[in-house]
């Protein structure tokens, strides 16, 4: 990416302190639920299952095919990389609306 | 997926719930929390940041390419699919390690 220089790493941390602030929860009290919250999804994926949050999107675990790989200082030798499940995320039409409108160019139309 | 036929979809009230029951708070200040966490991370990818949660993952902006569509009923036409910006979610060393285990042969090992 470098059309977008201000790009920085956004952490669990100053997220949790971010909220705390905005919301006048005290930040123990957002952590707590919001660990809670990606240990159940890591729950839910684990088990298989999909995960469908309304405007944000979806997970889910897919299947990654069997693939051959090379060892870029021994190309000669083929690597298997055998199939493993991945984890998916789709983001949903809201998000997906934000980000491709920040993103360049965006009318103003709500098409 | 054709391998897992307990596969179910989980939503955010479903989850909310969940966490509530398990950790003793009112599903109103859970949702309340969840809702100010997922819109934090709408708006962070919005403004092109990269979120980083140890354990769980990492959710980053990257440009798909444009590519060459066909309309199955009209193939003779190509239809050119402009490039974007998409989310991309990589998981954690944590999560992967589960969700790998969880799908198939995992040997009790922890290499």
């Amino acid at each position: 990416m470098s059309s977008n220089d201000k790009k920085s790493t956004m952490t669990k941390k100053r997220l949790i302190n971010s909220i705390s602030q905005d919301k006048g929860i005290h930040p123990n009290d957002v952590r707590h639920v919001v660990q809670a919250f990606l240990d159940k999804m890591t729950e839910c994926l684990t088990n298989g299952d999909r995960l469908e949050f309304r405007d944000f999107g979806v997970f889910e675990v897919v299947e990654r095919k069997q693939k051959i790989g090379r060892n870029p200082k021994n190309a000669a030798v083929p690597i298997i990389i055998p199939a493993r499940p991945a984890v998916k995320f789709t983001p949903g039409k809201k998000m997906r609306k934000q980000i491709e409108c920040s993103g360049s160019k965006c009318s103003t139309a709500t098409k």
